[in-house]
């Protein structure tokens, strides 16, 4: 990001009527944002967040609380605007984008994007979620969903997604890529009880003890013990950091691909917002390894990018701020004394 | 109140398209606003902010990084637009409603609301700040005001103010009010340096010491070491609490006035929203004295009503979900197994 640009634009935070440093956190987004468009004062945001969906294999060893069924009829949710997400996105004015990257049935609709790469992963528990040309293809789609969005006029995006069992490959990929033990990341996901997350927790052991997914290669892992969703995120944000677009990180699946995404090009870090701090556990370790400081902590645990489309609201008012207040001088306030 | 409605509205968050609980303090929000106002499915919500600006006579002991002259230039500035608050409300599409309650300055202009008590209150370090009937025309004064905005429909109000000097008044009250020691409530304020801090501490000493105000009493301490915008506030309080509208608070001054307002009426609580937590460290003692959970954690610093204008999107969000959402029937999406 451009350096001498963010100088600037703290040059300008500096002579708005308010004291320095007042506006706390929206000064940094503004900052941040100035040196993602290299514009002193950035243009206004056009939103869109870019819901992947994709089943898992392993919601066969009942690592869920809810049916695999649930993905594609939540597609039809979010296609219909009942979700929470069109909730948040009408309010948010962002485009919602819903692609099927690997739903395990079929679905056809005109506002649906069908890039499907196959009929949900394979069951981790048992070998490898997908082949390493299966997680290539999927970053892939995630690349031209966001250059698509990118030629349209979309400058910052949301991640999201929606599959039955995700949580289970997002720890599982937390756990490899920190080298942390799996109980450390593994959570209750949409509502498992004290049995089930236990049940959980061995499923994941025994996927990584099963594939020993190399930890220095983040394809290896993503392909042996990720989701085809995960990857198409993964695309999406080093789509966008090339893109030079802002990125808003939604929760714990988003933040595993982010995790997947940064350990492939670190400098894709600096077009990351952390929308919010999800209740998964896993996530914290997250935001904490990719030194992200989450805008907001609402106890969300939902996903579909709902809090990262949440955060959009932030980033809105950073520049409203930074854009739109009266400096000192133009205003006939004085300034600190001494 | 109204526990009846809340468990209605309870009931229908059950039934929408996401796991119970998911959407975290979005489903706390919407319980609230539902039992503000009394229906399950609350109305969309019509926004103001009310800024009431008043000068201080204890900024003639220094306690202040800004000179007192700032006090009026910042009520031009929120006439003409030009203030952080004229930004984060055109955003969030809130009426900004400015108020003379006390400025040490001749203001008139067609869009300030007059209502000055006198002009500033005296130098609490010497004596009273104001008499008991001068804080209890102030408070009358956001009654007025509230009433107002209540007969033109606005159903939910941020409070805000202006007045330098104001972080010493907000706590000496909240030093006494809540039988704390000065240093543990004492800040910065707009940004004084260690010498200054150490001055403002003292002179806060010697105002509670001078004055002796009554804890048992809230005006008797409102009136002796308050400041003639937080008694504003605390009649916009009370007065929205009386109409049954939802307050969302902004920092520590608002924070102040909020402590005075429930402890004269406790069940005002209910209405309250903690807009977000302020990085002066007498408000996280306000906050957790009224069992409030602020809704934003941005580092801000600026009062204005700022931290409570920005939270008006989670107001707004809570009810966008809570209204706008499909049930599980509706979409035709299986719930929870087990």
């Amino acid at each position: 990001i451009n350096a001498q640009v963010v100088e600037e634009a703290r040059q300008r935070q500096l002579q708005l009527t308010k004291p320095a440093g007042s506006l706390g956190r929206l000064e940094e987004i503004a900052l941040q944002l100035a040196g993602i468009t290299g514009q002193v004062k950035p243009p206004r945001l056009q939103k869109a967040v870019v819901v992947m969906a994709a089943d898992h294999g392993v919601t066969a060893e009942g690592v869920s609380a809810y049916p695999a069924e649930v993905t594609p009829q939540m597609v039809l949710n979010f296609l219909a605007g009942g979700a929470a997400i069109n909730a948040l996105s009408k309010q948010a004015q962002a485009e919602v984008v819903v692609v099927d990257i690997g739903v395990a049935s079929e679905l056809s609709d005109q506002r649906l994007i069908s890039r499907k790469i196959r009929w949900g992963t394979a069951n981790m528990a048992r070998g490898a979620a997908m082949t390493h040309e299966e997680a290539l293809q999927a970053i892939a789609v995630g690349y031209e969903i966001v250059t698509r969005l990118a030629e349209s006029g979309t400058n910052v995006v949301a991640t999201g997604e929606m599959g039955i069992g995700n949580t289970t490959a997002a720890s599982a990929l937390t756990a490899a890529l920190l080298g942390r033990d799996v109980a450390e990341v593994t959570g209750r996901g949409t509502g498992i009880n004290d049995q089930q997350l236990a049940q959980k927790i061995r499923i994941i052991e025994q996927a990584l003890a099963t594939n020993q997914p190399d930890r220095s290669d983040p394809l290896d892992v993503l392909a042996k013990v990720g989701g085809l969703e995960i990857a198409g995120l993964v695309g999406v944000i080093l789509g966008a950091a090339e893109r030079k677009m802002a990125v808003v990180i939604d929760g714990f699946i988003s933040g595993a691909a982010a995790l997947v995404a940064v350990t492939y090009c670190p400098t894709s870090r600096d077009y990351l917002f952390a929308g919010h701090i999800s209740v998964e556990r896993g996530h914290r370790l997250i935001v904490e390894a990719l030194a992200l400081e989450p805008l907001l902590d609402l106890h969300l645990r939902l996903g579909e990018g709902t809090g990262a489309v949440l955060a959009f609201h932030l980033l809105d008012a950073a520049l409203a701020t930074h854009n739109g207040m009266s400096t000192f001088g133009e205003a006939g306030v004085s300034e600190k004394e001494g």
